[in-house]
């Protein structure tokens, strides 16, 4: 005998499947949902549905969108001399929210990964080399401080400053209000390096 | 100008609402149903209308169910002289696990607490009273061992005494594979108090 009722198991597995919800988290948010106004409920499955059924890729720069061109792409207050390299249309939020970039961005949908079997054909590369025809003067290169988007902004330099861009890459150091006593070696060594004339 | 594909900021918004869940999770969750197959969103969006529409509780025992009285009570191999009071439905399931459990169940959906202004009206003391009529030599109250739950066993407890019923507890105690030097002092204290002669 099932401890659950077939609807409530049923939900229970697809809530589990998604990233960092575990089983126990699954069976709270569950029992949540069959609390739950059945508004709340109703809007929750629309809004997943409305997401695969709206939600495309900018054609340009593969933020989400829902148009062909995302908003960014198609407002003309936009420096388009100046292209942001980021792995994930995610990263394009954080980006957005410090207010401090003012141009154009390029998702490549991923980071060059051997390990994951992510060859450089499998992220969005072509799709950048192919923009840089119409007078983008800097790529600056966003991907994470990690092994695989130091890879991947190491590989994008390498194919695009022969083409006379100019390449930059976002800053590694201390995170602000960060504590240099407890700060890795690696993001000190980071902050050294990348040290600045006051 | 929103950061997001409204579609997605609406998902982003729903997510964020469910316990649990903060504003990143939510949009990690959102990116990840994005990037799902569109067969994956559609199970969750119907388990999620599913479980409303088809999830009910049992008239007997308030256990979640599909039919009117559910699996435990209708099933005739459960001990019906036994009846094990728990706070919430998923208390069943955690306890169905053991298998050391035979008898039915009695679902009060919520504990005692005048801090929340749950009072014993608020929750199936009334519904619990009603089942004793039948039979019933035995009422386990299996509430969690913190204030609320004390202090709702104790009522029912005084309350279901005196109709010459007999009336368990569930053991508190140190949690199996558990330290003592790590145990606080009231589970300790618990622990002592309950003694079992070996």
């Amino acid at each position: 005998m099932s401890y659950y009722a077939s609807p409530l198991a049923a939900l229970v597995d697809e809530l589990a499947k998604l990233p960092g919800i575990g089983p126990k988290s699954a069976q709270r948010l569950a029992f949540y949902l069959l609390k739950a106004s059945s508004e709340e409920a109703k809007r929750l499955a629309i809004a997943i549905t409305e997401v695969k059924e709206k939600v495309r890729f900018c054609t340009d720069c593969f933020n989400v969108s829902v148009n062909e061109r995302c908003d960014i792409c198609t407002d003309l207050q936009r420096d388009r001399s100046i292209i942001c390299v980021v792995e994930e249309a995610r990263d394009i939020v954080a980006l957005e929210r410090t207010g401090g970039f003012h141009g154009l961005y390029h998702v490549l949908q991923g980071a060059i990964s051997p390990i994951d079997g992510v060859g450089p054909e499998d992220i969005r590369v072509k799709e950048l080399l192919a923009r840089l025809e119409g007078g983008v003067a800097e790529i600056l290169i966003a991907t994470n401080p990690n092994i695989e988007g130091e890879a991947t902004a190491m590989y994008i330099a390498r194919l695009t400053k022969p083409l006379g861009v100019k390449v930059t890459r976002i800053a590694s150091g201390l995170p602000v209000g960060g504590d240099l006593e407890y700060a890795d070696e690696v993001t000190l060594g980071k902050a050294l390096e990348g040290r600045r004339e006051m």
